[in-house]
């Protein structure tokens, strides 16, 4: 088993203004990703997806130990399940990641819709999102994220 | 900018014998994805999902210096782009993301279909692949990138 630890280094900062994640209709919100002024090259043509996958630093976890199994979002009717099955940031290597739709480009700045991540997040990397390889019809999901998703509709509708 | 470095540590090994990547069809690739034991209680339930994203460093990259545009697989007759409008291993954080067919976990062992890293590669997350969220449709893509596809597909078909 390889045991060299991987260094990563940010590359940009997500800038929202949300400081605290309760209640973030995530899917809805616009932010900002300010991408380190010296990797402008390398944003060249980026814009000319919709769709982008970002990698960020779940940065405010330092301090809580990873944990192995979780009830997805807390909630006590939920299964124990690996953390390996859920998207908790609570994970061996705490890295996000999300689709975002990618509304505009200026220069060094990204303005994207979807990405549920606190403002002043680390990215660490954007990729273009590729329907060859990235959009799979799954064909097995587990019966407690039907659930999980039936209870989102039903907060938010009745929210 | 934050200038924190974040450190990861390998969570697992992909095992496929493919020691060199070219002309390999990885969409078809067989691998076995061997997690380290102390981690088996977070994999519990993942089976329940047919595909999973597999996130991985590209490790075989440290001598070579990331680079800011290039030409998309190297070929001439793509336009040089930025290196975050790519999928390229050569980028500031050299970590790989595929989604993946889960066809089999035995303990701390899953099977996979369409993982393109080669053997040995160190995995450094896994995540389920939700619809919700990760499957979407995008409305514009890069015109380079449908002529690449369908090289592609022109390669295979006559390969």
């Amino acid at each position: 088993m390889p045991s060299e630890s991987v260094f990563l280094r940010p590359i940009g900062t997500v800038r929202n203004g949300v400081t605290e994640g309760g209640g973030v209709r995530w899917e809805k919100l616009v932010s900002s990703v300010e991408v380190d002024e010296r990797y402008l090259p390398a944003l060249q043509g980026i814009e000319a997806f919709s769709h982008i996958i970002v990698l960020f630093h779940f940065d405010r976890l330092a301090l809580e130990a990873p944990t192995l199994q979780i009830r997805p979002e807390g909630r006590p009717e939920m299964p124990l399940v690996g953390l390996f099955a859920t998207r908790s940031p609570r994970r061996p290597n705490p890295v996000g990641l999300t689709v975002v739709e990618l509304l505009e480009r200026k220069e060094n700045v990204l303005t994207v819709r979807g990405l549920d991540a606190l403002d002043g997040t680390p990215v660490l990397d954007l990729k273009p999102y590729l329907p060859r390889g990235d959009q799979v019809q799954p064909s097995r999901l587990p019966e407690w994220l039907r659930q999980l998703w039936a209870a989102h509709d039903e907060e938010w509708d009745h929210g």
